[in-house]
């Protein structure tokens, strides 16, 4: 036996009317191969443990070898049904969160699996995952079709071909499947990416970079390749967030630095500072949605960012000051009216704090629905409880699933629009205002505001 | 149909037994001209949404302009009937949030409206404000008696003639207002308006300030004709919470560069946290209670402090230092049996880490009532939730409103005591006390906590 | 009439399973005297109210003088009949708080007492409880029986003799009465009984300390020691949480200086940072179990201090970084599978941020109970609300009570698995997961994860 979220009868009312509605995915780090290519998901482990960090940080959390779930193991010398039995012996691990939440809703609505998962249903749920893969209503395409996707925006190096995307663009399959630009590693001196990045830049836009004025123009150019494929958003992820206006001489000083490599740690700090202005400039320009991350700490294990790389379940969140963090970008184009911000935190303590008193001020800034670790029954009611008072509904910018796991997309929205539910139902029962109403603003939560925001 | 925060049936009697309670009112921003010259107010726009900040900051976050609903425009200048319906038009944006709770309550229990609000009603409910505000009834003193105020606070620079204030001390109406001091200006070297004030100081004081004891007893002057009008508090504040006790030499050097505008940012810093604790000295003298609003950075849109002005919607809460910063201030003060000190946080992550475990020691020490953005039913609840435990309900301060808008004195006092039942008849559920202990709790955060610790 | 938490049906039916299962203590700040010595307890103001700092610093935050509560004053100079008195005026400044809810289990089920504290009562509560005392079944090792104690852990200074521990090992009687190693005052070259304290590690280990290597070679020696006596933890207090890994040499000739007392601040911050991570390999080496309470400000009320000395209520939480701070130990021990590390906050909003995120990844890092302040009904369900989704239940380190009171121990169980059938029941009726698996985590809960996290 499977479960999920319960919800009360006026609860339910408002759900039902939602569930079924188009899913908009504005945000995420899906794979536009998987699209371009539709190629059948290997195995079961390949589609649910191997890429998610949520499902293996825990495993190894629990003393589990990383290479023992296959993670930093190429897929032909991996044992798919090996690292599912695994995975199923520490199915308990996940009680209470949402990766199991959104698991037994894939296995149940994806896969038709009811009973639960354990070590004596392991074989047999791997079985019945593996034989539907085959199947080619499992392919990516006939996925998304089935899961109701009305647009899957994809995260994108700035200095990505985005060959994928152009092949979806010439192709003739209909499926709405667009990039994101996302430039951290051309944007901040101190990734030890930058400086490689920086010349790629260069090959890429076919712009040769003698000084700043060309690094701009690269940026734009870059910016007009997404856009051309169909994006409507960059994305930009930051530790601590700081930006700062530079005039021109000391910007350009500091570039000329920064790409030999040659700059001290509170210059890089300040470069960065100062391009993410650029940025917000050039979206008041071209469009482009503004979403700012902030407040992850990369790689905090040293020897598994050097055995097996990023993205390994290493990053974590730390304190965030929004409001000083912010101020001199906002001073300069918070006020355009073609600029848009969309901002995500992981410091729960700036939702009431900082986010929903600055949103609901600046007519450009959104905020965020709760990310990463917050994305989660609980962490959605924190987000609802501590926003909506001072931002109101209208300063919020929908959902966004954020993932990497395609299949676990339907799950997520799924928990999302039922925690959606619960909360207004929540508000009707208090007396904040009726279920008419609650009709509407559940509609606006489960996509309108995500349409509206990203500009979809 | 207008709505109000629902009540399950113990939390009911709760409440009524506290409804009709008079209402102390000690910490506020209404405007005394109001009840000594007692004239009418002008028209529904100028009551409900010109002057008051938590309105039109969220129109302006959906870019409607400020002027278009009369911020910055001289009264004979506006269209009142067109900014309401601007208003209303925008309503939508307003669910979920408290204010749109407190108009309710106030178009309902204050002018016997009971449609919603929106564009169709919009005229309706506007010439049913509008010929309200005609009728003697509507003028300040009558609303004032019919609210049942037993004491009305105003905030009032230290440098305020206080004009209003001696007029009704002079005149025959009962009704008790009183200011309070709020000296921010003439003791914050960093305030733009200090050099000024410190002058005006001298003007209003008639004392001469030639050096630093001179300036205490200005200080001291002025907070005697305070007390004399009826004040029993001090407002004080802060961005960034700091104390520190300098010797006298040190504190007279800075202040003679401070009042030539030409001391640095650190030493800026130090004689503000100096001065809060000379305030807190004098308090322990002449027993006027020591206020401290923390956290706030005023004036972050610098267009819109160029063009508009102070106070429109723009300062945005930041993360306070509770312990550090009032630890030189309390060991100097803090076990003076005459010294009150009540504290205010826009920064919830201090309720159960900072304030309620200080509280819970010092004697000097009150919370004061959830502020600002947090004025509201979860900004309530996470409040007791946070604080009651280590604090316990003797260390609170009780309720006060803290508004501009006269009107809307009623309805935020109802929310607070309807928060009240609903906090206190959940703890009655839970098994932590009884009915009885409830409802002397009820009535100590209804009305007696708040006369205790104001000293009223 | 005392009153106790309320549960739902379902809740009961969990909490019944695990209400009488044994107590396991491995953290808290019991006398080993008491339970070497076995000798009756003086009296009820020396058994409540006299020891115990969240009973007299809620007294003394509301103007009563510590000495008339017994605190500062020696036994003989009290009236303990006094005192109680005293007490129980103040017994309404309680309303809401734990230790009301401990003193009413401790009174009802302790000592058979029904009637609420009061004014009234006092006289025959102290009867009660004083004709108790003298009783056999109230020695400190009749109540260690009665509570059904199957461990429990008390916290010793490093260079403490532990001649009670001895003594006990020693003796007959089959309690299990263990130490924990504390090496605060031998780690800390900024705490003031450091120079004097690394005197009397050189005497208690019986190694002459010429250098570095030998400083760490007594320490070794000292957690042998305990060990010896039954220890399987040691204990470190932080203020501002900091560690980092310095070479030799200079280790060697910071701690050179430090035991002069010659070094700065930032030298004695960098060494205790050092010797943090110091503790942890030798953690790693011998297995015993590090914990550490990070985030108390210690003795901020400098009169009270000078007056009274340290643990007189007046220790205060403030801000911590997890992530930041134990990024170096962690980087250098934190893979190591004998090592553990147990983290108790006084920062809640850690809780979602950092520790939850740590401790689902990190298999080192076990996440302890709510502390301090926290250990409260709410003070538990936030923090399940807030660690659980992301750390899972697996990663916790089940409840300790970390108390002076000894009577107290059994209440502090019993609230905790109260909060714990709360909050799993909850779990439930969210559909989150059944009622088999809510009965398997309210074990681990209760007592297994204790016992594992320790190495009971």
């Amino acid at each position: 036996m499977t479960f999920e979220i319960s919800l009360s009868s006026p609860a339910t009312e408002l759900y039902e009317a939602i569930r079924d509605l188009p899913i908009v995915s504005p945000h995420g780090h899906t794979d536009p191969a998987w699209f371009a290519e539709n190629a059948a998901f290997t195995d079961p482990a390949d589609l649910v443990i191997v890429p998610d960090h949520y499902v293996f940080r825990m495993l190894h959390s629990q003393g589990v070898a990383l290479e023992d779930v296959g993670v930093g193991v190429p897929r032909e010398a991996r044992d798919p049904r090996a690292i599912w039995r695994l995975f199923a012996a520490h199915w308990h691990l996940f009680l209470g969160t949402p990766t199991r939440t959104w698991l037994e809703h894939m296995f149940r609505h994806g896969f038709g699996i009811e009973v639960a998962l354990s070590t004596e249903t392991a074989d047999m749920v791997y079985d019945q995952i593996d034989a539907a893969l085959e199947r080619p209503e499992f392919r990516p395409r006939a996925l998304f079709e089935r899961f109701n996707l009305e647009v899957l925006a994809t995260t994108d190096a700035a200095t990505d071909l985005l060959e994928h995307h152009q092949t979806l663009q010439r192709g003739d399959w209909t499926g709405r499947v667009i990039p994101t630009f996302r430039p951290d590693a051309v944007l901040d001196p101190s990734d030890p990416r930058y400086v490689r990045e920086i010349k790629r830049l260069e090959e890429v836009s076919n712009i040769t970079i003698s000084g700043f004025e060309d690094y701009l123009n690269a940026l734009r150019a870059r910016r007009g390749v997404f856009k051309g494929l169909g994006a409507t958003a960059t994305d930009h992820a930051i530790e601590e967030l700081h930006t700062v206006w530079l005039d021109r001489p000391v910007a350009e000083e500091l570039f000329g630095k920064a790409r030999r490599g040659a700059l001290e740690p509170q210059d890089a700090k300040a470069l960065y500072g100062h391009m993410l202005i650029e940025m917000a400039e050039m979206s008041a320009e071209d469009g482009l949605v503004m979403q700012i991350h902030a407040g992850s700490r990369r790689n905090t294990n040293a020897d598994l960012l050097e055995s097996h790389g990023r993205d390994k379940g290493a990053d974590m969140p730390v304190r965030t000051d929004w409001v000083r963090g912010l101020e001199p970008l906002l001073n300069r184009v918070g006020t355009n009216p073609n600029f848009r911000l969309i901002a995500f935190t992981l410091d729960e303590s700036t939702y009431a704090r900082e986010l929903a008193p600055m949103a609901g001020h600046w007519p450009c800034l959104k905020i965020g629905p709760p990310w990463w670790f917050h994305d989660s029954l609980n962490g959605i009611l924190r987000y609802f409880d501590q926003v909506v008072e001072t931002a109101g509904y209208q300063n919020l910018a929908g959902f966004n699933d954020d993932t990497r796991a395609f299949m676990s997309i339907p799950a997520r929205h799924d928990l999302w629009r039922r925690a959606v539910a619960l909360h207004l139902a929540q508000q009707v029962e208090r007396g904040l205002f009726g279920t008419g109403d609650a009709e509407i603003l559940a509609r606006d939560l489960a996509v309108d505001l995500a349409r509206k925001a990203y500009r979809l």
